[in-house]
């Protein structure tokens, strides 16, 4: 498992480098709440991006939504959340402290609290499990006075749902075809822990795909495939994945089968993306509470029915989590301890650093300028740092991830006339530095920032 | 002032071909909720990372952040939102219809209703007007049995202040700096209406910036300079964008001078963005609130002072809707009248179509993906389009703004040699078509969705 204290070292760099900051701190925060710094929304946008890049626009067969936070309250009568969206929860009754059950040791499928310790006191003296609804309520009111209860979504998928048609009737897709949706959750966590991990407003990347009924165990396969395609581009390993089986009596109500995809986490192996396939579930459930027809007319056949539905889905907070998880490294260089974030560079949240050997050299900090000028008309997120001594400099950029730094000293200005307008580059992971003319450095950077798919 | 019905227009196109639909639609909607669909996500998307480019990555001085929408309450304490953050509510009192006072000619200065006939009963006999607080109100549950009542955020700014400091201490950037931030926000308005212009689910662009107080004035300026040239390069004219100076009883409790930037909506020339200076108001309620020290450190005068603050803010989806308007064109090509959506190239949901010229020939079929794939690697936003004659699939495209179609035909595989490996490039705006290499074409592609700033 992962090495002791390894997720307080990163909630610290997080904060100290500026990826994470706990929600209204300032005030004593909101748990459960956090928000990104510039290096945190970087990185969150560089793993969006690819997503949107692989799963949409890089597709021709799904279409991208952005569905609203609000939502007529008989989508989820319809869902089944308002009856059923709730986390078991247990009371010790000797000391009063509340859990969720079933990050006890309960599950629902034993119904077992015998035998389970309150970590507290250190009793076995449990309450009932109570069921505890997640979904955040709130009330919109309206010109004629009346106000109108509705909640804060707990997924994106609904949006991709009560959008079905609206999809067919704009661009009359044949299936298999997919809705894909990047979006903000709310859930109102009984005991949000574990940094972003486990939070009360959440980003989910997910994708609901239509298929026919009886080709629900390839695509299925396909997409289990897709997935871990998908991991392997974020730069994890087969190691840092994990897939678990959802038996019969744990899955969710609407899923026939489900597969967890679970990372390593200094916590433990833990949730980070799951496959579920919901059956026609909720286009069913739709059709029946709003009597729109939902079906898909096959223009082959003529014949109408309900297409099934898989449901690739993707947290992208805890995606941000894991690959700091997976960078942060402690390593030795120069006979000096570091820490260096080893994120793949097209997920970095800069690229480069550009650097004057002396800030206090118009003539180098000038040269300087026109390097980082022309360097992030090419590749968006450059830093300039001018901060410290070179030797502080790498170190600090080192710990954000930057793959590589350019600095501009004398021989670029031609001291050494033979290294007239070339720069020094340094590898992040090696330390290695390179003297390169200033369009080759550029050229460098530019081209190993990029994904290869 | 604008066409007649051309709000109806850009509601039905939109609706029609995927850009804008209203949210829970299929359960009869919910008031002031819209979803976008595909083309308007890309649109949005084009609009967000422009802005993101010209005014975050594009600069040194901007450090870009993305806060949690529930924060603790006692930031909207500090801020003055639960006391003052309403909307001024009157009745009629003879037929009890119920309208925003402010929206049917009374103001904050002039607080008078005499002379305002009621729109439905055409009675002058009002109530008092009264406050009606906007923020969404909802409770967070917590594994101790206690709910605190939190909102959801009303507008993005609260945000940056309450990272400032966080932001020194992991940047120490100098003055004038400034915190930027997308995010999503929840209004509860009396009286949603004017399509995604006035809506209870918001998302804002804008930015914080921290200066001298005595550079307050050379600040507006600038920024206000700056706003023009964002708006310039959306595509819009002189004409379509309008100052107000906001008077003195009029301004926001915080601000000592705001301009709202107005644009020529069917409607009515309305607010799409606006400049205040909020002088020092937020940071020094957060410090007497909070207790922290949220003053700056000047690092040469080692002077520790409250900066104070300009805000631009810029309203996104008014910013869809302007965009749309801007490009909605009814002209006649070939002696049939269309509709052109003539938005700039770098921001056209799609840059372009391509499409074999009969889809029923398998190697003009094959041939057109080539180029169809070679020219997604280069510009994502590419669409695949085989659908009925050409004829139509250009109407189509000029319907959502899609600048270029390319058409592979039988000369492209060499039927006449002289013509092989070239493809017909149409344009959106004039219908002309030009014959051009493969590699021409997509080079000619790539280049005109580029912007240039």
């Amino acid at each position: 498992m992962a090495e002791d204290g390894l997720m307080e070292k990163i909630v610290s760099l997080a904060k100290r480098r500026g990826f994470i900051y706990q929600g209204s701190e300032i005030y004593g925060g909101l748990a459960g709440t956090w928000d990104y710094g510039p290096l945190g929304v970087a990185l969150k946008k560089n793993i969006e991006t690819l997503w949107w890049r692989m799963f949409v626009d890089g597709r021709d067969d799904m279409y991208g939504i952005d569905s609203a936070i609000l939502m007529n309250p008989k989508v989820w009568e319809a869902s089944g959340h308002v009856g059923g969206f709730s986390d078991p929860l247990v009371e010790c009754k000797k000391c009063h402290s509340r859990f969720r059950a079933d990050q006890i040791g309960w599950t629902e499928s034993n119904n077992q609290m015998a035998g389970i310790a309150c970590s507290v006191c250190g009793s076995s003296d449990w309450t009932e499990v109570k069921r505890f609804n997640m979904m955040f309520r709130t009330s919109v009111g309206s010109v004629d006075g009346t106000d109108t209860t509705v909640y804060l979504r707990p997924e994106t998928a609904q949006g991709m749902f009560v959008n079905f048609k609206n999809i067919i009737d704009s661009f009359h897709p044949r299936l298999p075809f997919g809705i894909a949706q990047i979006g903000r959750n709310f859930r109102n966590e009984i005991a949000p822990r574990d940094f972003i991990f486990r939070v009360r407003e959440l980003e989910i990347m997910e994708f609901e795909y239509f298929i026919e009924e009886k080709m629900w165990q390839d695509q299925f396969e396909y997409w289990r495939k897709q997935m871990h395609a998908w991991f392997a581009a974020l730069g994890f390993s087969a190691d840092d994945i994990r897939e678990e089986e959802i038996g019969d009596g744990d899955r969710a109500h609407y899923s026939k089968r489900t597969i967890d995809f679970h990372f390593k986490y200094p916590h433990k192996f833990d949730e980070i993306g799951g496959l579920a396939y919901r059956t026609d579930f909720d286009l069913k459930n739709h059709i029946e509470k709003s009597g729109e027809d939902l079906r898909y007319l096959d223009p082959v056949t003529n014949e109408k029915f309900v297409p099934h539905v898989l449901e690739p889905t993707f947290g992208l907070g805890r995606h941000v989590l894991a690959a700091m998880v997976k960078a942060f490294t402690e390593d030795e260089m120069g006979g000096e301890s570091r820490i260096v974030m080893k994120l793949p560079p097209h997920l970095a949240p800069i690229k480069a650093a550009v650097s004057p050997l002396l800030k206090n050299k118009p003539e180098l900090v000038d040269k300087a300028r026109e390097v980082y000028t022309a360097l992030k008309k090419e590749v968006p997120q450059i830093m300039w740092d001018d901060n410290g001594n070179i030797g502080k400099r790498y170190r600090r950029q080192d710990e954000i991830g930057t793959p590589f730094c350019i600095t501009i000293d004398f021989d670029t200005l031609g001291e050494n006339p033979e290294l007239a307008d070339t720069v020094t580059l340094r590898y992040r992971d090696t330390g290695e530095q390179e003297r390169l003319s200033i369009t080759d450095a550029i050229k460098k950077v530019s081209e190993s920032v990029k994904f290869i798919g």
